[in-house]
C-alpha cells in the first residue's frame, strides 16, 4: 500500500513534510575510487582508459578500436527494424522542431549616451554525451541530449557508451547517427568522463559533458565540474498526477506505474480532491501490478514511495504540488489550462487526460531530461541553453564615457580600487584636454 | 617582468600552453570543517549560527538581532555621501535597464496534429545573496546579484553579510536597499550558507544562493548544491586586452592593473601584433606600479601571472584569446566590431579604447559576475536566467495522440518499459472503441 494522506487530517502537515523529506536514494560513496581513476586517466591517457575498460567491461580495446568504425556502426544499424527506425526518426524530428524554437536571440542597442550595449550567444565548441550501457541504455536519451547540442551549433559532439562484454544496443547507435553525433567511443564509467574532460591521445577533450549515469559517473561529473561544464546530477525520477476524478482510474494507475517501473527509488504521487477516485486508482495500480513485466521494480517503488493525497479542492492540490516541485506533473482535470496557471514549480507539465507522461519521454518534443528531487524549484530541463553561453557587449563613445564615467570613478574610490578609477580618469582627462 | 611570448618563437606553443595551464590559486581544503559547520546549523539552527558568529566574527547576536533593523539600516545609510548615493542609484538604474531586456519569453503553439506545445518561465521563490565582509565587501556586487533576482521576479531576496567586530560598510546596506532586498542578516561563512540552504527558526530557507566568498563559502556552496541552486564558483579574475597599437599604452597599462589590483592571483594579458607597443605597455605598467595604492597586490599579480603575447596579426590574436576564453576581453583596436565577430569564447567584451573594463564593473549595465578560469568556454555571466526556471508544456488532443502515440509505444517497447507503452495503448484503445 502507498502512503495515504488527507489534508483534513490533524497529522497531515507532519506526514506531508515527511513525504517531502523522504530519502529515496543511498548512493554509495565512490568518490575516492573515482578520484583515483581520474588521476590515472590524466596521467596515462589511452593506456589507462583501455586498462580500466578491460577491467570493468571485460573488453579488450586498442587506441584504434576505442571508437566504433563506420562499418561497425552500419552493421549494427542494419539490425534495427524499419518500425523502430521510423519511430526514432519521427521522435528526432519532433524534438528538433521543439528545440529550434528555444534558440535565444542576440541583442544590441544604442543608448541615448551613444553607448552600445548587448549580448551575443555562441555554442560550446565540443560536447560529450554519456550514455549508460546495459539495461538503462536508452536511445531516447541519446536524442534528448544530442539534438539540443546540435541545434545549439556544437561543432564536435561525441558519445561515450560502455559495451560490457562488447554488447551494444543498435538503437543507441542509430539514435546517435540520426542526431548527428561525430564519434562514438565504447567506454564508460569515471574513466570515460575523465577522458572527455581532460582528453587523451585518441579522444580530444570537450567543454561540456551531459547525460545520465551510475554513482561512479555522477561522482566523476561532480569532480570534473569547473574544468568542463556539466548538466544536472539526476536523482531518482518522480511523477505527480493531479486528478479531479474525470479520468479513468486505470489510465492514471498506468501513468503512476510508468514512473515506478524505472527504478525502485522512483516516486509516484496522486493528488485528488476525490477520495473515492483516489481509492479506485490504488485498486487499479494493484491490478496492473499483478501482470506488469517490471513489477519487481514498480511494486517496491509504489509500496515504499507512492502516495495518494486527498485535498479539499484543486487549488489546494496545486499548492501542494508546488511544494513538491515535481519533475513530471500530469493535470488530468477538466480544465488543465486553468490549473496549469496555478503551478509555479514543475519540470514539465502534461495537460489533460490524453497526455500521458510517456509521450514526453519519447516523442512530444520537449526534453525528457528534467530536474529531479525537488530541484524544479530552481532549475530547468535540458535545453539548447545548456550548450550555449552568452557574451555581454559594451562599447562606450567619448560622450558616453563623459556621461557615466565619473560615477564609475566614485564607486571605484568607495571600494578602494584605485586603478579602476584611474582607467576612467586617464581617458576623461585626455577627452577634456581635447575639448579645450 | 611579466611573461613575454612571441607566436613566431619556436617554443611558443609550449609556453602558451603553460600559460593556459597555470595554477593560480591554492585553495585550502576546508571541506571537512565546512561539513561540520553545515551539520551543526542543520541540527541546532539559530543557536549554532549565533555561536559560530561569536567565534569567527567576534560578534554577540540573538535571534532578534540576526537581521539589521530598519532603524540600524537608516542610521548606516545616512553616513553615505550624496555623491556616492547618486552614483549607486545611477548604477542600479543602468543595471536594471540592461537586465530587463534579458527576460525570456514564454511560448505556446499549436501543431498540425492539434497538440499544443510550449514552455513557461517562472522565478525561483526565494534567493539568498552572499556578500563578503571586510575589504572585499563591494556594494557593486550587491547590485549585480540583487537586481537580476528582482527583475526575474524573485519574491523574497535576502542578503547575508558578515560584520566582523560589528563593522559594516554603509554602502552595502544602501545598495541592498536600492536593489529591493527584503532582509539583511549580519552573518557570514559556511554557517550563513547553511542557514540559507536549510533555514533556521529565524531565517527562512531560500531556493538559490549566489554571490562571491572565501574558501569556506565556496566549499559550503558546493556542499549545499542540489538542496538549493547556486551560481558559479568564482576563481581569480582575469583580463585580456587585444591592442593594435592605436591606444595610449598608459591606458592599457592601467586597465591591466585594474585587474591585477584585485588579487595576487589575478591575471592580466596583453596580446598585440605590435611588439614595440607591447614593450611600451610593459614600461607603462612599471611606471604606474611605482605609485599605485595597491601595488603590493598588483605587483606580484603582474610579475607572476601577467603576460604579453606578440602575434603576427589580429586574427591570430583573436584565435589565441579564444583559447584563453577570458572573463574580461578589451578590444582596443581601430575596428573593434570586426574583431569582436572573431571572438567565440569570452565572458564580456569591451569594445574600443573608450570602454575600460572598470565601466563594466560598475555602471555599464551588463553584469560583472562573469565566468573565470577559462569557463567562458561553457558558461555565462550572471543574468535574470539564473533566477528563473522553465517548465515545459505539452497537451495532446485525441487526434494528436493517435498520430504520434504509436511511435511512442514502439520506442517504449524497444526500451522494455511496458507501462510507458501501456499508458499510450490504454488511451488509444478507448479512442478506437469510441470511433467504432
Amino acid at each position: 500500500m502507498p502512503h495515504f494522506l488527507d489534508t483534513s487530517a490533524a497529522d497531515f502537515e507532519t506526514r506531508f513534510t515527511e513525504l517531502l523529506g523522504m530519502k529515496r536514494e543511498d548512493s554509495p560513496d565512490v568518490d575516492a575510487v573515482v578520484a583515483g581513476i581520474i588521476a590515472d586517466v590524466r596521467a596515462r591517457g589511452d593506456a589507462a582508459v583501455i586498462e580500466l575498460t578491460e577491467k570493468f567491461d571485460r573488453l579488450a580495446l586498442t587506441p584504434e578500436t576505442l571508437a566504433f568504425s563506420e562499418a561497425e556502426i552500419e552493421a549494427e544499424i542494419a539490425k534495427v527494424s524499419p518500425e523502430e527506425s521510423a519511430a526514432l526518426e519521427l521522435a528526432a524530428e519532433r524534438i528538433r522542431a521543439y528545440h529550434v524554437r528555444q534558440m535565444p536571440e542576440d541583442a544590441l542597442w544604442r543608448e541615448e549616451t551613444g553607448a552600445e550595449l548587448g549580448w551575443r550567444w555562441t555554442p560550446v565548441s565540443a560536447a560529450g554525451l554519456y550514455v549508460p550501457g546495459g539495461l538503462a541504455s536508452y536511445p531516447s536519451s541519446v536524442l534528448m541530449n544530442a539534438i539540443p547540442a546540435k541545434v545549439a551549433g556544437v561543432e564536435r559532439l561525441v558519445v561515450v557508451c560502455p559495451t560490457p562484454g562488447g554488447v551494444v544496443n543498435p538503437l543507441v547507435l542509430l539514435a546517435a547517427r540520426i542526431a548527428g553525433v561525430d564519434a562514438i567511443y565504447r567506454i564508460g564509467g569515471a574513466q570515460a568522463v575523465a577522458a572527455l574532460a581532460y582528453g587523451t591521445a585518441t579522444i580530444a577533450p570537450v567543454d561540456k559533458i551531459t547525460g545520465p549515469g551510475n554513482a561512479f559517473v555522477a561522482a566523476a561529473k561532480r569532480r570534473v565540474f569547473g574544468k568542463v561544464g556539466i548538466d544536472m546530477i539526476a536523482g531518482p525520477s518522480e511523477i505527480l498526477v493531479i486528478s479531479d476524478g474525470s479520468t479513468d482510474p486505470d489510465w492514471i494507475a498506468i501513468d503512476l506505474l510508468s514512473q515506478a517501473e524505472h527504478d525502485e527509488s522512483a516516486q509516484s504521487i496522486l493528488i485528488t480532491p476525490d477520495a473515492a477516485h483516489g481509492r479506485a486508482v490504488v485498486a487499479a495500480v494493484e491490478k496492473r501490478l499483478e501482470t506488469l513485466e517490471r513489477r519487481a521494480i514498480a511494486g517496491p517503488s509504489w509500496r515504499d514511495f507512492g502516495a495518494v493525497v486527498v485535498t479539499r479542492d484543486l487549488a489546494e492540490a496545486a499548492a501542494l504540488s508546488n511544494r513538491v516541485a515535481p519533475e513530471h506533473l500530469e493535470l488530468c482535470v477538466e480544465d488543465p489550462d486553468a490549473l496549469s496557471d496555478q503551478i509555479t514549480h514543475a519540470g514539465a507539465i502534461f495537460l489533460g487526460a490524453y497526455t500521458p507522461e510517456a509521450i514526453g519521454d519519447y516523442i512530444g518534443g520537449p526534453n525528457h531530461v528534467l530536474p529531479t528531487a525537488r530541484s524544479a524549484r530552481f532549475s530547468s530541463g535540458l535545453s539548447v541553453l545548456d550548450f550555449l553561453k552568452r557574451t555581454t557587449l559594451a562599447k562606450m563613445t567619448p560622450a558616453a564615457l563623459k556621461a557615466i564615467g565619473p560615477s564609475a570613478e566614485v564607486l571605484a574610490r568607495s571600494e578602494s580600487l584605485e586603478a579602476h578609477g584611474l582607467s576612467v580618469r586617464a581617458r576623461l582627462a585626455a577627452l577634456n584636454e581635447g575639448d579645450e
